[in-house]
């Protein structure tokens, strides 16, 4: 099942269900109004979406042919977004780009940091920048959308809270996080809004692309027309879903519609490109003695989607320019 | 006008009026049913909200006595907790407790951490505690509801997306604050969930007491049924509110509902008492070489209020009791 938010002039939007192909949707308003409501509600509600989406793909209620920006986020706003940093090469290349080391328990303890999440940017809306000296940078990113979550969930009983999939971008202000960290509270101003891709998909429609709490399947990031990452986001995300919401609820609770990130898919394998600037710049560095890519600027565009097999996209497109802001 | 939530079996409950001197309520439900409702169109929502308070205090509309336990946290879950940390004297005791540097720029750039915010506690809800090990301790806070409010936002005009005033227990665990720091992300683990006080207020409930985008009003902690703090959160908030709204609006918006918190009250004359056990341990410390204070355990309890001129508990009162969780 895939599911959107439609555009309506209201803050949560409107939920709609979405054919396979991208091609059409049907209102879902009969059901839930939003998408939160959905959630709030799931083991009710998810049976009425489901038969409903089957209806659509047979032709058998009423739909409207879809248009991408005509859509808000999955969920505008959200009551968590929590954001791991679950790729280890990803890690060792951003903190070398910074001269900071990389934590002593890379490997067994996971990262994540809460971001904000009560105005998310739509999957084809401008990125607002307002001094380009922040050094701008998308990440392309996977993430799941939580069901309730009780504290203490062990990763061995995670998958039964993973209600949807959905990509991100990440947007990261670059030269603002070594200031930020250095305060010790965390990336605050050096994580404005993040957007999300058009459609939430239940995990069953990746199929076998769904295996061990992952997304087995490439992330492809495209800068300004310029295919630059074609990532494998499955193998190399070293904790996966499950364990990243073991190591959530270790202190408390979540509700549902709780966003968790994979952080940025990365691959050590340099010929798959990147899913962000900082690892070109990084790369360049090692290579050259400097970074010779520049952040991104008024103007740029980046655009973030994944397909499967047969080259169909998923979640459909995460498609920003970046805009000068007041 | 002063405002509350009440439990009803949903996740955000019911909107409710609450009379001046806490003994009464009405309910609001005819106009929001929700807080969050009310936040989302509260300039159509606010007079109709004013509008009953005033029958209620005068007796003109059905009203029931209250009872604090039947309150949810006004916001029982919402869309982002940003918390400062605004209190000089709290940030020098506290770094100095974990042999941390206070950052370079202590007075000049404002301290912030995003918190979690989907699962908050109710004023009298007991705080569960999987590991006592893990060093519970009581934060003594004020905090504002933001509405809808622009990145960009200048201090000068904070004041009026500050719509209601609220006071918090920030629930910290002490010793996974060192290592949760030390991987660079923030608090995440450290920080539980966070439990609200019983009443929201407009600002002007407060008169002469919101001066400057601060509260001029006394925070008492007591725990254990004995009185260990009794600060002034006014002077010594180093950067009011309006200096923290200009901070978190430098890089992004922030939606209506979204709170922000001022960090741990905290004076410099020591016979104030502390609003945070970790104070009290980093002064015992200073005095006597190591802390004797221990941290929270089950069955300790902690009751957090503020008091105007006349004694009178203006946000109604946070008490807590430690359980043993699995």
């Amino acid at each position: 099942m895939k599911l959107a938010t439609l555009k309506d002039g209201t803050r949560d939007g409107r939920l709609i269900v979405v054919k396979r192909d991208n091609s059409a949707y049907a209102l879902a308003t009969n059901v839930a109004l939003t998408l939160q409501a959905a959630l709030d509600d799931w083991d009710a509600k998810e049976p009425q979406l489901r038969a409903l989406a089957q209806q659509l793909e047979a032709g058998a209620v009423q739909s409207r042919p879809l248009d991408v920006k005509a859509l808000h986020a999955p969920l505008p706003r959200a009551y968590e977004w929590v954001d791991g940093s679950a790729y280890i090469n990803h890690v060792l290349l951003v903190r070398k780009a910074r001269n900071a080391e990389p934590p002593a328990t890379l490997r067994t303890d996971p990262l994540v940091y809460q971001g904000g999440s009560g105005d998310f940017l739509a999957p084809t809306q401008d990125i607002p920048l307002r001094d380009e000296a922040w050094g701008l940078d998308f990440e392309s990113e996977v993430c799941v959308v939580l069901g309730d979550t009780p504290m203490g969930t062990k990763a061995e009983d995670a998958d039964k809270h993973i209600k949807l999939v959905m990509i991100a971008n990440d947007v990261s202000l670059r030269n603002l996080i070594p200031e930020e960290l250095a305060k010790g509270f965390g990336f605050f101003q050096s994580k404005p809004a993040t957007a999300f891709g058009p459609f939430a998909l239940t995990p069953d429609e990746l199929g076998a692309a769904w295996k061990d709490g992952r997304v087995h399947l490439r992330m492809r990031s495209t800068l300004n027309g310029q295919l630059v990452g074609d990532a494998d986001a499955g193998p190399e995300m070293h904790f996966s879903f499950r364990d990243l919401i073991q190591h959530l609820t270790r202190t408390r609770a979540f509700t549902a519609g709780t966003l968790l990130g994979s952080g940025t898919v990365s691959n050590e394998d340099r010929s798959r490109g990147i899913s962000c600037l900082a690892e070109r710049r990084m790369i360049e560095t090692i290579d050259e003695g400097k970074p010779k890519t520049a952040f991104m600027k008024p103007g740029d565009t980046i655009e973030i989607e994944m397909l499967d097999g047969e080259g169909h996209s998923l979640f459909g497109r995460i498609s920003q320019t970046v805009v000068k802001a007041p």
